[in-house]
């Protein structure tokens, strides 16, 4: 351990100190910008689709896919409207600030109002690694069942809103939302939560709203 | 790169040589031993539960559970009647050989005969790290959605067989299996799979005759 520590320190301050750089960039072009993270199939993607086809006559919306393989997700996105970068990882399990800070130097910031990076299907990684952006998202699903707050305790401390998905599944299984908020609550209280279905878009005008407004305060401060 | 390679490979092999050492160890003590793996929320617990009650009669089964935090899964498997002994990883993102070694020095090995490891809910690096096990074993989910294989292409390629889990869910939710299996046969032709669900228990014979046909076969052999 007396060898690992510092090599690990050496790498996060490395890392915060050029998410700080990605802010800074992001803020000098008035953009808005959300970290999306959720497990594989959590609706990351669903979800970036239904905010662009939205928001798309309102803002000027830029996508960055982070996957470790394919451009399904940049793809999606793209289609709906979006601009659109893809990264991919290659093996690694997170994205991390270095490759935000070269996803953004292939798009023009003046041209853009709000930034959605799209993370690493992955509950565990991509809440040590800060990128930059204003806002870390995470999106449950309902399917996944009621304890994730409980086993993936890292990743519902560090982030400023929740989405629930797939909340039309509730019919179909076993999941306690009581249960599962109150494990939400222990890690961060009072957590903005907005539980939603991409499927039948059920509760999906408040999360619209949010981001409409969250985006809108940046470009008048 | 040329500092971090030697490194990163100096790991791997290190992790190797103790999974051999791991599998020795299960080999002398006749020990079928298969390694579970599935994004959060795939049923990986559900599916071991399942597992020990309807083997329980037949075999002595162990579990060894691998999350981040908490006991939750080894509490069921202990319910569920099988020799449970959880590892918490603290921020880690999968189990390494490692970590499987510390464990099997807690259970009584001569008196099991099927060992399942459930590993970190994560789609990503369990699949780089062996630990030993004579299976690899991963459970898709219908409620991630169809394109997994061609996202976490890794993972599907290093298993020996795949659950198909929560196939009661189809009539729910967008998923086109053949686009599915055609992802899955690019990557692992002719790969053995068990679609079922663990809520209906459709399709599960299959999948325990066919773990209790491997055990079995381990200790004649």
């Amino acid at each position: 351990m007396t060898i690992r520590v510092p090599v690990v320190e050496k790498i996060m301050s490395a890392n915060d100190r050029i998410a700080s750089q990605n802010r800074a960039r992001l803020d000098n072009a008035r953009i808005y910008s959300m970290n999306l993270m959720a497990s594989p199939g959590g609706g990351k993607t669903s979800l970036i689709e239904l905010t662009i086809k939205n928001l798309a006559e309102l803002l000027r919306l830029a996508v960055i896919d982070g996957d470790v393989a394919t451009s399904i997700d940049a793809d999606r996105a793209a289609s709906a409207g979006a601009v659109a970068v893809q990264i991919n990882t290659g093996g690694e399990c997170h994205l991390d600030a270095v490759m935000l800070q070269s996803a953004l130097r292939q798009i023009e910031l003046d041209e853009i109002d709000l930034l959605i990076v799209e993370n690493v299907g992955n509950l565990i990684c991509p809440a040590s690694f800060k990128l930059g952006t204003h806002k870390n998202v995470l999106i449950s699903s309902i399917p996944e069942g009621d304890d994730k707050p409980y086993k993936y305790p890292g990743m519902y401390r560090g982030v400023d809103a929740l989405v629930i998905n797939k909340i039309d599944l509730l019919p179909y299984v076993p999941f306690d939302m009581d249960y599962f908020r109150r494990g939400v609550e222990v890690l961060n209280p009072g957590l903005l939560t907005f539980p939603l279905s991409c499927s039948t878009q059920e509760g999906l005008d408040s999360w619209i709203s949010w981001v409409l407004q969250q985006t809108q305060s940046n470009r008048i401060i």
